[in-house]
């Protein structure tokens, strides 16, 4: 039997690793030698790699590194270019891998980096290649198909409800009329900004208003709700995805001057949504605003994670492992809700063809824009996806994270 | 012996509600009816109070408002005119005291509201009043004289440095050229912007650069050694201070445009600083940039506190109680470091007027602005205040607050 290489790929999460760790674990327990893609696809065409097992030594290497955020291999947004455009890169991709005897390659990823998996699956495939490419989901966003969910969108969303709750209590300290505006993350798909809904409870009001950028967002109707609710409540708290857009498509953000940034990969950055929002509401109401963005922290909160999220991201990098040695290639790990109280999943191994490349937004029949609310089975789709705490392991007061020696 | 009035005022905390509770729990413990002003001295005057021990009934009740955030009572910022100028309000609140048999008052605040402590002891002393005025330090800001440190800037030092942790590890996962500058509170005084250096350890290479208000910031040298120090590292992570300011003492967030929001007190707020500095590097540098604003989260993060933290907000609270019971007033609650390692303070009762309205700084000889770092003597002052931890109490995934049912 050959060798296992597995990759992260795409944005990072606060529970990326444990998907890292489970193809570790399972790869050990099974005697099979796995190496690790530094940066992903893009290193490995570099020829950088490392076998993790001279890294990961230990059990609690293995906890270690599952309370690490972001991607312990580091990370790469690279898009593989058509087979029929570009062979080299292909035959390159396959002679490094030949070379250290891999036959099971993992990618963890979002639905781009399923791309990655569905191109070396086709070409292998053609070529009658002796690898399977297998994909294990992740990404904070939950755009993913097929899947009921992603991990790492469970603990982004116990981070997010978590401070929103915080923040609702701080901004209604004050005896004073004020408008608070929190931006989530998300440019198409309102998965996570709708988990700020899940702050109403018995000692919490929640926020007062949420806005997905699944729908058209009106500026108009926006600011008379926002008098509207003034008139019986002085403390707003208003929940946005950083993604909402005009009628025209125009992002929040881009509507009244240039402030956008570039970020690493000189995508148009979408910061500033809630500024922009707050300064319009200031001008027009006159009311007293501050916006609060929560920004890559949504990401990267390694030190509050859901339980059940890094359990099932742990267990989808080892499910990978058995599709491979079960003989599955071409496919992406999914999960099925087979209850949702008690809550249960079953995984699968699905074609990849279904999900790569596809952005999963939330059913409109969950949100209620004219409202400014959410409906009660999106909230009860996510609660059980935050369940439960993982706290990091603390040195010094701080937490500990697994360091890659290269 | 008469009754105590205990009130929460200025910007709030993760562990404000801890002091909040010593109080109540040393008066209680002795026998003592516990009033809570609602929103502070604005609100005692217009008679809104509570009994205490008719909404904390359990010992889970403590333990509650302990890991509650934000002021549980309400807070104000409302500064008390001078006696000579108006002696109405303070006979208003002194009728108002003697109406509900109150001689002992504890204020919980920063330096702003240790001048109402000043102020009514004052008149107080003046009028032969019998009623004791004592303060209890609380702001993550650490500004406050003659105490070594202040409640609640522990636990912001904890979630500034494990949050910054987390954010170096997430810049640093791909293999491109990125910076990314860190936007920590304090307008005047650097100490939680100071906490960013806890971030270096075995696993961790740290900030990059530090800049605290303390010192001019000098953005032709700050752009030199970003260009420097870009030639051995990708990946560039720095802190800066909000209120970072330039030769001629204008903010950096000030610099380019008019970018400020008015805060809910229609104080201008400093939001921004590390969004301009972004803009300014992309600009000089055609770098790619991103800018963090750890924003209000920094004073309301009860989720991850500091257990040295809490408990010592908890015991100042009951410390100014016994105070009282031994007969001080006019005094403020102060802790003295009697040794670093092993860590321990005692607790003093310190008179207001050497404590109320000053602001206390970051020594400049623990500033080391031209290579942009802090002397290991900072580090090992905040080192102590971070350790342990104190986690929420859970409930369905979130963390659980005590809810006033006024």
């Amino acid at each position: 039997m050959g060798n296992i290489i597995v990759g992260q790929s795409g944005g990072p999460t606060a529970v990326i690793n444990a998907s890292l760790a489970g193809v570790f674990k399972c790869g050990k327990d099974n005697n099979i030698k796995v190496y690790g893609m530094i940066n992903g696809i893009q290193g490995l065409l570099e020829e950088k790699y490392i076998e993790l097992n001279n890294e990961i030594k230990t059990d609690l290497d293995i906890e270690l590194l599952k309370r690490t955020p972001s991607a312990y291999l580091g990370s790469c947004r690279f898009k593989l270019p058509n087979m029929e455009d570009n062979t080299e890169i292909y035959e390159k991709i396959f002679s490094i891998l030949e070379k250290i005897n891999v036959d099971k390659f993992f990618y963890i990823g979002g639905n781009d980096s399923m791309d990655t998996i569905k191109k070396l699956h086709t070409y292998g495939s053609t070529k009658n290649k002796n690898i399977q490419f297998i994909g294990v989901p992740k990404t904070i966003d939950n755009d993913l198909a097929v899947t009921d969910h992603t991990p790492g969108f469970g603990s982004a969303c116990k981070y997010i409800a978590t401070t929103v709750k915080e923040i609702i209590k701080d901004a209604t300290v004050y005896d004073a009329k004020n408008i608070t505006i929190i931006e989530i993350m998300g440019r198409n798909a309102g998965w996570l900004t709708a988990s700020a809904a899940l702050t109403k409870s018995d000692d919490c009001n929640g926020v007062d208003l949420i806005y997905l950028p699944e729908v058209v967002f009106d500026i108009e109707k926006f600011i008379c709700k926002v008098e509207k609710l003034q008139k019986t409540k002085k403390s707003l708290v208003i929940a946005i995805s950083e993604g909402i857009k005009n009628k025209n498509g125009i992002n929040i953000c881009e509507l009244e001057e240039e402030n956008t940034l570039l970020d690493c990969f000189g995508h148009k950055s979408l910061s500033g949504t809630a500024n922009n929002l707050a300064r319009i509401l200031y001008k027009k109401l006159g009311c007293k605003t501050r916006a609060i963005e929560l920004n890559t922290t949504q990401r990267c909160a390694s030190h509050f994670m859901s339980e059940v999220d890094i359990n099932e991201s742990f267990l989808a990098g080892s499910f990978a492992v058995k599709a491979a040695l079960d003989g599955e290639n071409g496919k992406v790990v999914v999960f099925e809700r087979t209850s949702n109280n008690p809550y249960n999943i079953v995984m699968k191994a699905h074609n990849v063809y279904d999900i790569a490349n596809i952005e999963k937004k939330v059913p409109l029949q969950w949100i209620d824009s004219e409202n400014g609310t959410v409906s009660s089975d999106l909230i009860d789709y996510i609660k059980p996806l935050i369940q439960g705490e993982v706290y990091p392991i603390m040195v010094n007061g701080l937490p500990k994270h697994l360091k890659l020696n290269k």
